[in-house]
């Protein structure tokens, strides 16, 4: 086992919650006490150094790696020839940013993010339009809700724009993996680990904030493939008060097995469904709420004839999804002038199946940013399978097309849009 | 249905769940298919090597560390001469034990644990007893967690059994290591860890399942003290259907922010509720489960006069607690002849500040292999004090004190029991 980063080594002293011994201070014969909220950790403690972009300190590699073919490119297997690491202590704040050599990082065995899944992501892309310009679509909302994730288990949050300036540097250093062809992209991953080494549970005293990046192509090589869903009830993936909102690995591998179990049955990702009792009924339904990895969309013909693009609210059990937002911006702005109703609201399994059965379910697409949109041929649902508008010879709806058209154009700088930000 | 999840799963690397490619095996013309269950991944698969203690390769330190003072000694902060690890992978399954010196791991930065929360522990212990002879207790109850939390998450499973051997023989390499005091032991943790280096969000092709040891006093070196908890009302820990029944990495890290606004208001730990109608009135209540990361027992006077011992069920909710489980068959033992009932149903915060008010709560205790039993004194919700039995003048009830005394009895080896096991 090879050693390196030895700099992850926290320097801080642990600022463990008192486990071993207890805090003498708890005033046994108060009557009342201040209602307690969820708050974060405070991003901006001046006593804290921020990242410094300036201090950026670039060691380039030495063995560049060969370039891999367009058509042999699996998504996150193969990296670029650097990363960058920022490294926290809760002394000191950010330390100076790093781009080296992509290499392993040294952890100890007791390091808390192995035992206690201390992590959060994102996942963003690089772009080259067709001037060869590199570009990043909405960095800031990845950055927000990094913040967010980190904060809700107590990892240190962090000045968004710094980062981006530093995920833009680390684009020009790795320009040439980024595949000038149309759905090709280098997908980045910024990642926060905690490195404090310490099995007491509490929040860890030293972190590192990592990107690395991975070339990738279209989600879709030979064209749009509908895809199948099991709408999964046996295990629930979120919950109101729970952390489903946030992007952390907590959230991941618990969903594998269910995945497994659809794939095993024959479809390509699984339902996460939300069984809650109907307000305006009073009965039990299941609610809609991800597909696998992805927010979820409908279009429903109401029974007033009025079209509908509907999707889950943000009640914090579904993931705040970029390409969610900009599919509900864009269908505010181009299909609502149409006569579309776009709406964040619950809805349930029974009313999708009751549409599918009136012939007034149109489609039903996954969004994120690897396939930016995945158009749904089918959901399993208690032994039943809904048919979601697809002809049998069609592997796309309508909607679901101009979306992923429109905001690829965006993406690639096709049409000049403030999402769009040159790097 | 396959036996075998594994068997599922290609044969050679990459392990990984399509997402680039879509597999073209979906058949949409199909009306109806078989209702899912949640099924774990099978531990004996006959292709797969099983962990074969008797391949155990041991290389020794060359530099042993001194010893810690007792008194110096910190929860999960220093760390014995070595470690054990067992690789496994989806082609080959367990490889050769090795007990090699302590050090770090180097982990590619995509692994998989470090991403998407594929990592699953347990917290056991080794006792010396007063002869000098070194304990374990209920090992196996460890193992069955350990397989039960691995299987949920897409990890390997293990043959229990093999691995308690090896952990004897590490015990017995490291016995120096075990302070030879009532109250002192060396926390062991066995730890897994998924290992395949992808971003690919899917069943790890590869893990690692290691243990490493830190020596450790006792909870309350000079007599128990008394905590006071917060009970948490804006954040909820586990769900039906969800995964707090097994001891992941991912249902830890966010309970520290509750756990620090709980510290902040002086309070030495959270009190986890669970929000839910009650069958029996109809009313939204707040149900007690678990405390920090200790199960939850209470004391009480019924309106009959008759004394109940009390603790959540295992409804999904709550870590199936191996002190839990100890108490319960201890109290069914020994405190039913005396006249207590036991019960494992669910409770409520209002039952509890009623039983208070009416002088009817007698005694609260946190159980864990930690503390074994924690005594509380206090609980605040929704405003308001909640005094849980003790006088002012004293630091634990005497059903706690009983039980502490009759596990440590057993842990220790002055009561022979079947629970303990000598290494």
């Amino acid at each position: 086992m090879a050693s390196s980063l030895r700099s992850l080594l926290p320097k801080a002293p642990p600022r463990t919650l008192p486990r071993q011994r207890l805090p003498p201070r708890c005033p046994p014969h108060r009557r009342t006490y201040a209602t307690p909220t969820l708050r974060a950790p405070d991003a901006a403690d001046p006593k804290l150094a921020p990242i410094d972009p300036s201090l950026l300190q670039t060691t380039k590699t030495t063995t560049p790696k060969a370039l891999i073919p367009h058509d042999q490119l699996i998504f996150g297997r193969t990296f670029t020839d650097h990363m960058l690491t920022l490294e926290w202590t809760a002394r000191q704040g950010w330390l100076a940013p790093h781009i080296t050599p992509y290499q392993n990082l040294s952890l100890d065995p007791a390091t808390c993010v192995l035992h206690y899944a201390f992590e959060a992501f994102e996942g963003m892309k690089a772009y080259k339009d067709t001037r060869g310009r590199v570009r990043l679509f909405r960095p800031d909302k990845n950055m927000a809700r990094l913040n967010k994730s980190v904060a809700r288990i107590a990892l240190p949050t962090f000045d968004g724009a710094s980062f981006i300036e530093l995920i833009k540097r680390f684009c020009r250093l790795e320009e040439r993996f980024i595949p000038d062809a149309r759905g090709y992209s280098l997908y980045l991953r910024p990642n926060m680990i905690g490195t404090q080494r310490t099995l007491g549970v509490g929040p860890p005293g030293s972190a590192l904030l990592y990107l690395i990046a991975s070339p990738v192509g279209p989600y879709y090589p030979t064209g749009f493939k509908a895809i199948s869903l099991e709408a999964t009830t046996y295990a629930v993936r979120a919950w109101p008060g729970g952390v489903g909102n946030s992007k952390l690995g907590a959230n991941y591998a618990p969903c594998i097995v269910p995945q497994m179990q659809a794939a095993q049955r024959g479809f390509h990702q699984n339902l996460w469904l939300f069984e809650d009792v109907d307000a305006e009924t009073g009965v039990k339904e299941d609610f809609v709420t991800e597909v696998g990895t992805m927010n979820l969309f409908a279009c429903v013909r109401g029974k007033d004839g009025v079209k509908e693009l509907v999707t889950a609210p943000l009640d914090g059990t579904i993931l705040d999804g970029v390409v969610r937002d900009s599919i509900l911006a864009l269908a505010r702005e181009r299909l609502v002038p149409e006569g579309w109703k776009v709406s964040e609201r619950r809805f349930t399994m029974r009313s999708l199946a009751e549409a599918a059965a009136e012939g007034r379910l149109l489609e039903v697409f996954g969004s994120g940013t690897a396939a930016v949109v995945a158009p749904v041929r089918s959901i399993g649902w208690k032994g039943q399978m809904i048919g979601c508008g697809l002809p049998e010879d069609r592997e796309v709806g309508e909607v679901t097309k101009r979306m992923k058209d429109w905001i690829e154009g965006i993406q690639y700088g096709e049409e000049e849009h403030e999402w769009s930000v040159e790097v």
